[in-house]
């Protein structure tokens, strides 16, 4: 960064959890000190993988794991490594066609976790049925890392005719969610604080591509499609209405909250619209296309629970509003910052 | 893993330092324990970069930083990020056509240090002509990572016509170094330690996709292509000696090691064959055009130091020997594990 571009914070701010929490303190550092240090426009559209330039048809996407435990009901680091990433690609359209898989892991870490966590990443990467081409594994000693991470990155090729993006949300649009919500970050968080719930609860961590595949014989009609991972449906409802510049209204009747996340979010005092997913997403089509969209995610086991639950209007850019039970309205804000940390 | 495939390694035993140096404990692990665990065939050749199914002109690679400190003389991890990713595509015979940047940081990493490695990775990019296009933050708690972590990821695509490999060495060919080596490992090292050479010393990292584009004009003729980093030029060779089944045979009088990491390693005890280079390569090329290729790589400024170190012979399987500045010959083993920890 040359001397006419300051350091957009105070000379003595910190990195804070809230930073990588997927939130608006995420935007913002990705606006203000990522985008230009790297030589980017800040403002650019936020999208979950990236096109190659001069070949528009492949697209790259990368994602590190984080999550602690390494192991929760549903899945575990390495399954979700894969999942996370074969869904960015896919929220772009694409099917996957390899990943990279990389580790940084603790000296001392048990050999056996090590196996392990890679196991249920083949498996889930079998699954998926995209290959693992190329990887690398890092050593930290002791206390310089939490036990392990994993970086994924994936290439995918676009369907042809589909080109989903945040920017392409229309009024009229109608609002489409493939499954219940709230598992994944409700089934962590339990897992890591040993609050007992791990009984009624598990990550809906799984693959999505089959569903954007299901949904490809809409084409044009598919405006936007993302998964709401960090920051929960709430932030990813926000990023769309702001990069399309329009308003996003849901029914709090038609979202799908599983009773034991509606009692755990309760009983942690969080928000279900706002904690992580890894197995639902959701996709913005014209009205005329939902009827077919919403039969389409259906045929799917992954999508048997989807919902239409919501619409774009035409209202103020860049706002989302949920209408309630008992009728009212009330604007849902973009998450600040961390509620649950380390959930991916 | 099925039951039918045990645990390669006791019950008991935990990840070393040394499973992530880049010698015999990586190797072991990665036939052992990984390669399997993701499904694929021990014993696969270990290549930089690996080609993507279908469309073997593109080839993917992924490489973790977590260099201590974060910022050394000649360098940083930000530059270390892109020059190391650069190059292993390189050394597969490709330009790099895009990168992947992810960030693992701890909670309290001041926003300049941050900043700071990110233009530095962004002027590196912007100096190799590859655009970062996608990336990924995530930050955890104070005391779960050790600053900050990188992972670049890149696709590039081959030059036409050249196909190096690690299999691909022959009895006859000429072993070509593009210039002086141990510059990055004892850099780190003594920046680390504080020991006063970082006047004398500093680290050679750059891009080396350059030269191999220099190197395109010998086509079939240029048969292997590695940059010795973890591990040093004894690890590279050693492989390379392993993978292709021949001996190869180097001359201590061409190395060129220079004054400063001489002295340096003499006072630390290390080999300058086994300390990591980020700013050089091995070529195998047939005898017929070691001359040409030495005058390619020679052409540019990041080659001006390039010699002829040695050639493959017809000796055992997988052996690497040194003739010393005496006469005398010895074997060059694969360094064990860890010399040198977090040195990229």
């Amino acid at each position: 960064m040359t001397p006419e571009c300051p350091l957009p914070y105070a000379e003595h701010e910190c990195l804070l959890l809230g930073h990588g929490a997927g939130g608006r303190l995420t935007a913002e550092l990705f606006d203000a000190l990522v985008l230009p240090a790297l030589g980017g426009v800040p403002g650019a559209a936020l999208e979950d993988a990236a096109l190659l330039p001069g070949q528009d048809e492949l697209v790259l996407s990368t994602d590190s794991f984080v999550v602690s435990p390494l192991v929760f009901p549903g899945g575990d680091i390495g399954s979700l490594a894969v999942h996370g990433t074969v869904n960015d690609l896919a929220m772009r359209g694409a099917m996957p066609l390899a990943l990279s898989l990389a580790v940084i892991a603790e000296e001392g870490l048990p050999l056996a976790e090590l196996r392990s966590v890679l196991v249920s990443a083949g498996k889930a990467a079998r699954d998926a049925e995209v290959p693992v081409i190329t990887g690398d594994t890092k050593v930290v000693g002791r206390g310089a890392c939490d036990k392990l991470f994993l970086n994924t990155t994936g290439i995918g090729r676009r369907i042809p005719g589909l080109d989903p993006s945040a920017t392409r949300a229309r009024a009229g649009d109608a609002v489409l969610l493939s499954g219940p919500i709230g598992l994944h970050g409700t089934a962590v968080l339990s897992t890591r604080e040993g609050l007992g719930f791990a009984t009624d609860l598990a990550s809906d961590s799984r693959p999505l591509h089959r569903l954007v595949k299901a949904l490809a014989p809409c084409g044009g009609d598919l405006h936007v499609l993302r998964d709401p991972t960090r920051g929960g449906v709430a932030a990813t409802l926000n990023e769309i209405a702001q990069a399309s510049a329009v308003t996003v209204e849901i029914e709090e009747r038609s979202l799908p909250v599983p009773p034991a996340v509606a009692s755990a979010c309760d009983l942690l005092g969080l928000d279900p619209l706002i904690v992580a997913n890894e197995g639902c997403l959701v996709a913005f089509v014209t009205a005329e296309a939902a009827g077919r969209a919403l039969a389409a995610l259906r045929s799917l086991p992954e999508g048997a629970g989807a919902v239409r639950i919501g619409e774009v209007t035409a209202g103020p850019a860049g706002r989302v509003v949920l209408r309630t039970l008992v009728g009212a309205r009330r604007v849902v804000d973009m998450p600040l910052g961390e509620q649950l940390p380390r959930i991916c």
